[in-house]
């Protein structure tokens, strides 16, 4: 009872050198790579660095405690940073203190939602976020964030709610761009391009190992930072208009419970900040999951999504009590984790060590660090998101899914992650509505000296002039229950010698108060044109349900068991 | 194909002498019932009640000349009234004219959007407002309005945005009742409601035949108004502060485009104008059609949901061009048009004659009107829409439709009628996503002997160490891929032996894009777990689309044409 609140209960009884020792590689790895991405996500979410790296030392250790991913790596993401942003812009807050405040209010109530959906297993939630809506979403996302630290590689000012208006600002601002920092931006985006399939290859021929050299590799983005910060030290840049960090605040974060100023409540923010936590929450979630459960199979290990929810909700509670943002598990650094060899979440609490011994004493080391070479890391990240390939594959596979994935990037560009995300799930009801409300019926008979019945287009079989039998291929809901009483009707007005109608429901596992109500509308119409309605074939649990209605009282035919007992009753050529 | 359009050069090639007489004698009693029902309905959408007559003329012509029901009776209804009055309320408007201005516009939006609607075939989006739903509001929406009429019963001044509101605005202003109100007020109803079973048995003992006597009953209103405005006028009670109707303009309406004043477009209220018109088309379009399906399927008729809606929204535009408010085909008078004999849709332009005669002679005897006696009209006839058996009825059903209900009456009754239809709806579709997120799946074997396949659970069946077969009873689509891909891993990390994974899916009608990929990720994650993944028994069309993906390249093992074919291949017993 307590192991599945505590997961770690589990795995710490069988601890040992081997596991400790695999875990120590595995987080030192990803500790060189968290450090990085940190400030850059912190940047993205346009929050000063040291906020990245306070984000990524207590919710880690709140995941080990209680996330059920052995392998998952939980921290500060790309899509959760561009969201962050996009949340807090919108409340036009003109105060630095007040915009961090926001987003450490955002992490708090994310991990709130993420608590409480997890407490009632409302895990499934996510499921409106289908896998087109996402993927379009994470492209478009990739779009923006891409755009978005443009600028900065120019070492420009440019900004925009929307693609458009940015790459309009972009231009605009183009003649401004600062060269050496063009310079910078653009080395530091070609050795990270190359690194990811050069690199290996070239430490393999070093006389590395395949297996350490692609660990190794890893480590670009940090020979990329450390090769521009040397060069705008040496060659002193920071004085010739190239951004730089600037000075970290050395020191672990202050711990306590955010403020609550009055400002949030007096203009209603809190209510835009819930909304968007929610967003934010779901979409974490939803990302963090699909990771874990990737690198889980590929053990024989399971993760547990409910008990996930309050993993990640208390890694975010941990994001907000240390002065952090909203935080979930990245898909790369999961992956490198789990290459690394990592074998329980106990990697995870020490790559938090790693980044506190960060923040104690790296911090002065940054202060030459030039924002292009950050902009460069995340630039190269999110182009991996970018997948066409599967807007391609989802356009051949189904014109309807391909139009929810087409509007969620088109509103996501144009309008918003939120509207995006919105109009995206909205649509993909309304197409699965669409799709459902019109299910396949057949007219069916009999195949000739068999008891089978089939549909009478597509094949030989026998009918009756006093008969017709309808096989509907779906459940009967609210959706679908009108287009079944007008199919009906039509039939019964084509055909006038008609005195029986049987409904056939192989395939129904679902009859709703609606469909039952239409039912019972079919019911009295056709009684009203002289027509005896029957069913067959009811499944065991919709005849329980229509068991408790009155409708079998008032049907004026028989409930078949089989549809050949129909035909052998209602046909007059038996 | 003219036909399709214009349904009535359909019946107009039959129309002779008898269908004429019908018509004509289904025409008067229905406008002997329409005159004080488009009064009281103008007053309960708070319009003068001159308006009502405007919208009883044109409207009903001009769905003769577009609608497919032969017996629908258009105009003036209860929910449509308080949906309009509920929906120019928000606007804060202080001009009458103005308001007037609203309602007029409401209706041709309204026309608009449903004349739009049938064009692209969009009857379909009626289905999102399923049966509890509906039902929920409509007996809502019946204590609203009863409850907003008393007032005029009581002669008092309350009004009140949601029913806890109005009924304290009531208790407060008891004190302030006017007895001589009441007095008439009370009279009227009670004899409405004893004319709605009494007077048909007194009228057959009079000596007239039952069906005379069913339609001269329902001239009740028409007597209660005679009753009342004689003692209004031969007491003098109008000084002596009993409110009365007044001075309704005589003549036709002016016909012509609506005024389309800038105070619409600066506050932007016409966009609000537009939401509200398009639950006043779906509601109207709903109610409208069910009553027409019922009259329609005791004569063996057809009416075509598409053509109603051009029907409708001609209507409601005739009611726009002609001063009026949204309209739609009312039960109770369909009804007694059904009855009365009406054969065509003529009966409903020969209803606008007798409404337009009524506009231009009997004005002047309606100016002693108690406005008592018109809201006793409305109290009566909205009684009959509370229906408290169906929410009994659908509690015993289905709990899932219950609560969906439920939400909606208490939303209607507190928050107002969109946001009550909205939670409503949102609420049924999320219950519907839960119910099908969570499908019927059962691990299978064979039944010895024989080539079929049953649930291990619930039959004495083989199986085989190496081998499991899980069935699922729904279509997989995103609501339940996820869920799909969570049974499926908790069943191989459970069942170390196993080499073979069969999912059989004979229920499967549709595989979207989000349960392709969740099929791709159990296929890649259980090779990675060193277990083989099959399909079996996949429909025609699924198999159709799934060759358009890469799926059937990638899957790891076979897709068999029926699950015996399975079994012989991998259960290690053959």
């Amino acid at each position: 009872m307590l192991a599945r609140y505590f997961p770690l209960i589990g795995w710490l009884k069988a601890y040992n050198k081997h596991a400790l020792s695999n875990d120590l590689i595995a987080a030192l790895i990803v500790t060189i790579m968290l450090i990085p991405q940190s400030l850059a996500y912190a940047m993205l979410a346009g929050l000063p660095p040291e906020v990245g790296l306070y984000a990524s030392i207590l919710p880690l250790v709140a995941y080990t405690l209680f996330g059920t991913s052995r392998t998952l790596s939980v921290g500060p993401v790309a899509v959760i940073s561009l969201m962050t942003a996009a949340s807090i812009s919108q409340l036009n807050l003109t105060d630095s203190s007040q915009y961090l405040a926001a987003a450490v209010l955002l992490a708090l109530i994310s991990g709130l939602i993420l608590i409480l959906m997890g407490i009632f297993k409302l895990g499934m939630l996510a499921n409106f976020l289908s896998h087109p809506v996402i993927s379009g979403f994470i492209t478009a996302s990739g779009l923006l964030i891409a755009a978005s630290q443009l600028p900065h590689i120019l070492g420009i000012n440019a900004k925009g709610t929307n693609l458009f208006d940015l790459v309009l600002a972009i231009i605009g601002e183009l003649a401004q761009t600062n060269l050496l920092t063009l310079g910078l931006g653009g080395f530091a985006l070609a050795f990270l391009f190359w690194s990811r399939s050069g690199l290996k290859p070239l430490l393999i021929r070093l006389g590395l190992s395949a297996h350490s050299a692609g660990l190794l590799a890893k480590a670009g983005p940090v020979l990329a930072i450390f090769a521009t910060t040397l060069t705008v030290w040496g060659a002193d840049l920071a004085n010739r208009n190239v951004a730089i960090v600037g000075a970290i605040p050395a020191g672990l974060p202050q711990f306590g419970l955010p403020s609550f100023d009055s400002w949030l409540f007096d203009d209603g923010l809190w209510q835009q900040l819930v909304v968007s936590a929610l967003f934010i929450s779901l979409v974490g979630f939803v990302e963090s999951v699909s990771v874990a459960q990737t690198l889980a199979a590929k053990r024989r290990q399971r993760i547990e999504p409910n008990q996930e929810l309050i993993g990640l909700g208390a890694a975010n509670i941990g994001s907000a009590l240390s002065g952090g943002f909203p935080v979930t598990g990245g898909f790369s650094r999961s992956v490198v984790n789990f290459d690394a060899g990592a074998q329980t979440p106990a990697a995870g609490a020490f790559t938090a060590m790693g980044i506190a011994l960060a923040a104690l004493f790296l911090t002065p080391l940054l202060y030459f660090l030039p924002q292009a070479t950050l902009a460069a890391t995340i630039i190269v990240a999110v182009l991996a998101l970018i997948d066409l390939p599967a807007i391609k594959r989802t356009w051949q596979y189904s014109r309807s899914d391909f139009s929810a994935m087409l509007v969620t990037i088109l509103l996501t560009l144009s309008q918003g992650v939120e509207i995006g995300i919105m109009a995206g799930v909205g649509l993909s009801l309304l197409l699965f509505l669409y799709r459902t409300s019109q299910p396949h019926s057949a007219l069916v008979g009999l195949v000739p000296g068999t008891e089978h019945f089939r549909n009478i287009d597509r094949h030989q079989v026998e009918t009756s002039a006093q008969l017709i039998t309808l096989r509907i291929d779906e459940s009967l809901y609210f959706a679908n229950a009108r287009h079944l009483e007008d199919r009906i009707y039509a039939l019964i007005v084509q055909q006038p010698s008609v005195k029986h109608f049987v409904l056939m429901c192989p395939a129904v596992n679902l009859i709703d108060a609606s469909a039952l109500e239409s039912l019972e509308a079919i019911n009295h119409r056709l009684q009203d044109s002289g027509v005896i309605f029957h069913l067959s074939e009811v499944k065991g649990p919709v005849m329980d349900r229509l068991q408790k209605s009155n409708f079998l009282e008032e049907l004026t035919g028989q409930v078949f068991l089989n549809q050949f007992a129909a035909w052998q009753a209602l046909s007059e050529k038996m």
